[in-house]
């Protein structure tokens, strides 16, 4: 097994999503991607992250906490954004929120294969009370 | 700095809570643990504990996926159970439920000493529609 250095290939995935550098996805995730046991495959997960910065204007991801033991990582991510209309079928429209993501990765020869994602709405729902 | 097996450690914490065994509690968490940041103590920790039992009475915490990097340990813990009433807000009155907390914990000198938490929600709401 190619040795790889997984807390820097997903800095450089972060990197990617948060320049939103769509043709070079593929270098850090596999073509048969799974996020939350839905194979969306890496058309799929593509166009999901376009998706969410089309809703998020001005998404980005923080790594707030990074925990690798290969062939997993899990990272704490933060986002300070203001999500337009509904987000997670919450009226948001265009408010300001905060919210972390506590998110597990599988990587397979470099490459993510499988993500197990948790959005913390209930943080989200408090903060348009 | 003592070597510890942390995931040793955290399997016996997830026995410790499984088993209600709240006299060693102490022995896995922090006098001053911090939780999604708040300072909840041990007691409070305790007593947050307590009332998950008996808001959930066969509430048992089952590890699927567990990612070490000390002082760091990230867990998907995975719950098959039947709260009673309100659960996080949502009506759930009995009815069997199934879903994932993703969980961050940082250990000093063997015990946790700060936890991020988020619980799929969503995933609840979608099995109580």
């Amino acid at each position: 097994m190619m040795k790889v250095d997984l807390p820097n290939v997903y800095r450089d995935y972060i990197g990617c999503l948060n320049s939103q550098d769509w043709e070079n996805l593929g270098r850090f995730v596999q073509d048969d991607v799974v996020r939350n046991g839905m194979t969306l495959g890496l058309e799929g997960y593509r166009r999901m992250l376009e998706d969410n910065f089309e809703q998020i204007p001005d998404l980005h991801f923080g790594i707030e906490i990074l925990v690798t033991e290969p062939p997993h990582i899990a990272a704490r991510l933060w986002f300070d954004v203001t999500p337009r209309g509904e987000f997670l079928g919450l009226p948001v429209n265009g408010r300001k929120i905060t919210f972390a993501e506590n998110v597990f990765y599988e990587f397979r020869e470099g490459r993510i294969q499988e993500v197990w994602s948790v959005i913390d709405k209930a943080a989200i729902e408090g903060q348009l009370r």
